[in-house]
């Protein structure tokens, strides 16, 4: 079925066929729809199918030509899908393995045989398993960390952070002030920045350290939620492939191209517009990162502490990116594909070529790095990641086939990813302010889980439970 | 000149009188300007003004229907003047001064005789001149302290913070990570907090130690820099005096509820547009904070830096209060009007008093406790804050014949203040997107500034900065 709905160069599209046209949903007049949800990511989507299935009419807006936010498929040679966005369900992702199940989407796990790479200055060695070879020390001092945070987050209820113990101080400081408080061995503290800065897609030096605990809490702890982890699994047909089957079944009532500007309270509903024109309902979830929701004009104006909530919450950055080989020539070498770099622009390098395709090497970069490699001309940028690539793996690793890469920052309807992150003193003073519905607007996004913040699996959730606000207080009569 | 263009109850609205409607200024066909200028507060009043005297054709438009920004003048019976947002005019203040004395706008200094109140915990004491009567120990950490930060303060570049010696450590700790590490004495140190909580309208455990440095410096220093500062004057008719004036001379120029929604850039130029229409300019100066000009709609988008500081940079909170009486009561006290309070939510009540009008005492309450009190229903509020008048000057506090209040963030074309602020790991990822302009996008507004940059000072000096660029690369001709 997810086969037939997709183009093979750019699956998104194939969707907007039906959908495009701002046409009036059967109904005469001016459009409406019992609920209207802002943005057909996995949040907004998940939201739109719960409220479907209970018999809601709902109408999905998308502002760009494609569906997934945060997650973006594409297709190289071959049909083989590459991820640019989020791309893995993990063990505690039980609303996506359901999803994904529901929807026949196939999950393989990347193999894991042969030697990991690790990077230090001018120093090349490889390991074998998950934790590279530092001294013993070296590991005592991170393994005690660990456990300092583990013990740090278990005391954080993710429905309220702001009254976890201590939570006025840990939300004045960043990550990285605690970090070189408890991490004083350097290369501990390195390790330890990477692996922080790959889950959070944001410096250590940027974001409040309640928001660390939180996010540590919300995925279930620290070896849980960090990139090391080895039950992942990414998805063979790309991990859009639930997104599409909503999309599917959504038809009609999914539309791309329509940017939401305005969100207008009326005494019995909402008044959603923008230059696709306006459409009302009688409730309205939206389903994009604070900072985008802060971009629409709301009329009446919204209450100051979820606007400053809006302004204080900025999307993390990522640079995301991709050589293809006609063949996953390390594994030849005996090498997994995984290469950790402590002092380098690329932090972390993994495998990601498909079962039976070619291979292919990805790498995120995050927070400031990220920034400065987006800004170097396109050829500069990728011989610079590429030598990374080579001194993991080989001079092999110089000539790729194929090429493919992501600045989320420079996405119009992303403006960065993949999640947005709380700067110190946020979570304290607006924090509150994140999923409190105002009138009839909901508010859903991965950002506002309780658990699995930041990845597919929260957005989902957050979808599921904003549809659930919803029906519990809707007054409409169920279908259309 | 001044007085003829005011009206006693509301001074902004009478401009709207010639300029509120979108007509075509004279000329055929779709409205233009040569420089089309965002926001009428002083950054774009003296960018438009600086424009004009040069011969430029400018239009400024302006989301609400008064101007004036974060200055915001109200009028009490017998049409004295309350200043409901920036106020004060210093020493250092050249450029203001100088608009100032232009205008013919009086100032005066509020009166210093008496003795001060200093509240901490439930001690209640009075002291005379600027430095409260804490123990030697107290004072000496203190002036250490502030010695510290003027030296470090001093090796930064203001129109480069992120080049200065250790930016990057600086700028990943909070101004309240800095502060406890060098000013462990309590008292000592809620007396700074306090203080920098005044200047920077956030909390210290929110803003960044790098920003706080850059702050001090375009300031002129710690001293020059904090509210306990003597040589402050306030406006006799309000702060926004100067800005009515320019407000004149631009007559149908300007034009009010004019909320600017979207900016395009064209091969020759911009259209700048709202539900008012659109307007053709070559240049466009938009001279609002980060967080508000983030929420215009660019086509094509903004580069990703410039996107993202608008992301980063949110705007502080304050609310400002002033309770009204028939005279200045603490004067027959022996009282100056000025209060500290280190632990209790009111930090400093000030004396705004105009001469010969009645007694006004005035307080702003920065941060958090902002919020806080903002979302209590106004008659608490106003108990709280007026119990706290009376814990400083005595019962006859509790009796104002007026109150006026506003916080900031619920203003809509505001919504914070008075500053914006950086927090941690900004201004060394994005800072440089500050200023720089977009292709005919220029960037102005008090957070701009490389001096005095919060200020009413800073707003006046990053316009002209605007102004000065617009002219230098212009290719009009001069002249309508």
């Amino acid at each position: 079925m997810i086969g037939k709905a997709r183009c093979p160069n750019c699956p998104g599209c194939v969707l907007s066929v039906g959908a495009v046209t701002a046409q009036s949903n059967g109904r005469p007049g001016m459009d409406r729809a019992d609920v209207i949800v802002v943005g057909a990511g996995y949040a907004g989507l998940s939201a739109a199918r719960a409220l479907r299935r209970s018999g809601v009419d709902v109408l999905v807006l998308e502002a760009s030509a494609r569906i997934g936010g945060r997650v973006h498929t594409e297709r190289i040679e071959g049909g083989w899908a590459i991820d640019l966005g989020a791309q893995s369900i993990s063990q505690g992702h039980t609303a996506f393995a359901a999803l994904a199940q529901e929807c026949g989407a196939k999950t393989f796990t990347p193999p894991t045989a042969g030697r990991s790479v690790l990077l230090e200055g001018t120093t090349h060695r490889t390991f074998k398993g998950q934790h590279p070879p530092l001294p013993p020390l070296v590991l005592a001092v991170l393994a005690q960390a660990m456990w300092r945070l583990e013990r740090l987050a278990a005391r954080i209820d993710t429905e309220r952070p702001w009254a976890a113990p201590g939570a006025d101080r840990f939300d004045a400081m960043t990550a990285a002030t605690w970090l070189r408080r408890n991490l004083p061995e350097r290369r501990a503290r390195n390790l330890a920045e990477v692996m922080i800065g790959e889950e959070l897609s944001v410096d250590v030096g940027s974001v409040s350290m309640l928001a660390l605990l939180t996010a540590i809490r919300a995925s279930g702890g620290v070896e849980s939620g960090t990139a090391a982890e080895s039950v992942l699994e990414l998805f063979v047909e790309g991990a859009d492939a639930p997104a599409l089957a909503i999309a599917e079944e959504l038809g009609e009532d999914l539309r791309l191209d329509s940017p939401v500007t305005s969100i207008q309270r009326l005494a019995d509903g909402v008044l959603v517009g923008g230059a696709f024109g306006a459409v009302r309902g009688e409730r309205v979830i939206v389903a994009v990162p604070p900072t985008l929701a802060g971009r629409i004009d709301y009329d009446p104006p919204l209450p100051a502490a979820r606007d400053h909530l809006t302004q204080r919450v900025p999307m993390g950055s990522v640079l995301k990116v991709f050589a293809v080989y006609e063949r996953p020539f390390w594994r030849d070498l005996g090498r997994t594909g995984q290469a950790f770099n402590l002092s380098g622009p690329i932090p972390v390098i993994f495998d990601a070529s498909r079962p039976g395709g070619p291979g292919c090497l990805g790498a995120l970069i995050p927070g400031r790095a990220a920034h400065r490699l987006a800004e170097l001309p396109a050829a500069t940028r990728r011989s610079t990641v590429l030598a990374e690539f080579a001194r993991a793996f080989g001079r092999v690793a110089l000539a790729p086939i194929d090429w493919r890469e992501k600045a989320w920052a420079e996405d119009p309807y992303c403006r960065g990813g993949y999640n947005a992150y709380f700067p110190p003193g946020v979570l304290t003073s607006v924090g509150h302010a994140l999923r409190t519905p105002v009138g009839p607007i909901h508010w859903a996004g991965s950002e506002t889980a309780t658990e699995w913040s930041g990845y597919i699996e929260g957005a989902i959730r957050s979808g599921d439970r904003a549809a659930a606000e919803v029906l519990g207080g809707l007054s409409i009569t169920a279908g259309a």
